[in-house]
């Protein structure tokens, strides 16, 4: 006997709270990165709530954390839900947790109508997603998707001296009750909520975007030598200026390929010019240049077309031009299925939407190279993340948690 | 009973390694700042070699130093040669000390060839011309042409804590048998030989430079306040991007100003972006602008356009743009009949010459304001100078003292 399976907004929110005060900040934010006690905290409040509610607690050896209701047919593969719990040093309380708790939400309601669905449902915190304690970040996510090496980073070490492997063994044993998996098994799709961490859907005051492709990232780092000199003994034509040759680069740049493409992003973050005196022509100027596109082959021309540029700068005004390549992040594609899902459910419940590109990075990318996967992103104020100050509305977060539910339905369906 | 007056190139030469003694650098270079032991010293020595031919000695209240040898007509104002004899704290042997010496040959050359001329000559060394140890440099020319206020720079104190009243006295009492004259007192010219400090004459060839003026400076600070931002999550149309309108107005203003115009100087030294992050949109990027023109109208419109160009990108980028001006400093033009008798010694003596305009400042550009002055140039090695490495061939050394020991016969002519 089952009704009609409803978001309780009051215990979402609740839960919201709860999980904030794991880490807390005084500024409302919250630290709790990835395998510390705090994060091992987060891990054993939901696991328990998961205990309580009758679900399946399991970890696999990069100690994702997979809560399990089961669905009538044991052979589907399960559909998979969820975010991560770690956050950034001086985080806010929605990164990651928003979508975790947001997906619990989805299985303890599905749990009080009593609604039995084909396949299984997942909830998975991903391990370390933020990267600000061990390096990489989505550390779980790519360990899950088999890309990246688990042995490798095993090794790696905090900025605290901590060794990845101890930590990692301290968390799955902080959780004895949770059966251990294989890395890796299979699943039906993936559908990650998390807040946009920009502006759009706020500005246009629009609650849910579809997620339709995760932007590629290149990171390079140009520096351009020439020749210090005196600025008023100095004429034009005795100038190795990488002064002169930096701003024509980076003023052509930026000046062209973001009007040209609106799915362009090119950001110059960092400059530095050597010796850095007032009337002293430059011996050197570097900067980074971040670029993303969600297509490959339009990053791909990007990253050329930032090349020729600097290249012919430095040989304008006479420098050495070197340039290097620090990230090289392919783009990822969702899957049309799960993004129509998405949309089909937001038109269902009459709650505006617009498709878009993420243009940060998370566990959805990476789960998408292994199933269907997409995202469904709520607004935050001001696109402020990565910071105490980070908000989102409590209308959002219902918003975003009946989609995910919705979605969860249709996707759970054989 | 006189004979034709010639430069002594050994005494000469001999006479700049002795100098190049006092505060002598491991690296070859001086370390003789102003009203330091060291600058006593190199003034004692000069004055105890003046007072061995038989010339006077006077300082004036600023501590500039005059070595006089008396004309036919004491009632005609003195002809002035000479320049300074402080040095930067890692500066070159060359730097004031070669016009300052070259001057006292051309004395010693005429003492020695019994040559009576109308005018008396006297060789000045004027104090602090630097400005590394107490700000402002030219600190003696600019109270001998009556511009700046001494009393006001009494106050100063040196990086090392010292007062310059009491450096001032202590060095005016280190040279007791100099007698002390009122300051600024009428000369009839004023003849400066100095290193270029930049590379024209070498890399033409040409080893003296008719400086006919130095170029006016200003220094300006330009600031662009956006948004710190999200590179990868915000669109253009959200941006604020500071870097994008420095980078345009660098690059308006260094594409454009000095291909049109070459006498116009244009020197971007310094840039800072916050909070320099490769994936954060900078919320803040600062550069500094170094502009010389020897013209005050065509500096003052350089400054318009710098303004003007600022501005525009500024608005452009969405950002506010604050521009403060540092320094001011006009132009001197130098006088006709004195570069006029440069350019006649130098077809006199079939040495090649150019005409130049300076870009550092200089203290004949001070005098320059209350008598006739000019100023002659010879060559360093890769225009190298404020440098341990500075360098002066030893036939330029002679061929410059030959030209101003010339101009000193003309202009010294009733």
């Amino acid at each position: 006997m089952s009704t009609m399976p409803e978001v309780n907004p009051a215990r979402l929110l609740t839960s919201i709270a709860d999980f904030a005060a794991i880490g807390a900040t005084p500024a409302g934010g919250v630290n709790r990165q990835a395998l510390s006690v705090e994060d091992r905290t987060a891990r054993r409040l939901l696991a328990e709530r998961a205990f309580a509610r009758g679900f399946t607690v399991f970890q696999d050896e990069a100690a994702n954390l997979f809560l399990r209701r089961d669905g009538r047919d044991a052979t589907l593969p399960p559909l998979l839900i969820g975010s991560h719990l770690d956050s950034q040093p001086t985080g806010g309380r929605y990164d990651g947790a928003l979508g975790t708790l947001s997906a619990f939400e989805v299985l303890e309601a599905l749990a009080d109508a009593g609604v039995e669905t084909d396949r299984a449902i997942e909830v998975v915190a991903f391990t370390n997603e933020e990267g600000s304690r061990f390096s990489p970040g989505c550390m779980g996510s790519m360990a899950f998707a088999g890309a990246g090496n688990l042995s490798d980073w095993r090794r790696a070490r905090a900025t605290d001296g901590a060794l990845l492997a101890d930590e990692l063994a301290a968390t799955l044993q902080a959780l004895p009750e949770a059966r251990m998996r294989p890395i890796g098994h299979a699943i039906s799709a993936f559908v990650e909520l998390h807040i946009e961490q920009g502006p759009v859907l706020e500005r246009e005051d629009v609650p849910i975007g579809v997620v339709t492709a995760v932007q590629g990232t290149k990171w390079l780092e140009i520096a351009f030598s020439g020749e210090a000199a005196h600025a008023g003994t100095t004429p034009l034509e005795f100038r190795k200026d990488p002064m002169g040759a930096a701003a024509a680069a980076i003023a052509r740049i930026q000046g062209d390929i973001m009007p040209a493409d609106p799915a362009a992003r090119l950001t110059v973050g960092r400059i530095t010019a050597e010796p850095g005196s007032i009337n002293v022509i430059p011996s050197r100027v570097s900067f980074t240049v971040d670029i993303r596109h969600p297509d490959a082959a339009a990053l791909a021309a990007m990253d050329r077309r930032v090349r020729e540029e600097c290249e012919a700068a430095g040989a304008r005004w006479g420098c050495e031009t070197a340039i290097e390549l620090r990230v090289d992040m392919a783009p990822g594609r969702f899957a049309p299925e799960v993004t129509a899902a998405i949309e089909e459910t937001c038109r269902a419940l009459a709650i505006r939407s617009r498709p878009m590109v993420s243009g940060a990075f998370h566990d959805a990318l990476f789960v998408g190279r292994v199933a269907p996967a997409a995202m469904i992103f709520v607004p935050c104020r001001n696109g402020i993340s990565h910071n105490e100050a980070e908000f989102v509305s409590d209308a959002h977060i219902i918003a975003g948690a009946r989609i995910l539910l919705g979605v969860a339905l249709r996707l759970s369906a054989a």
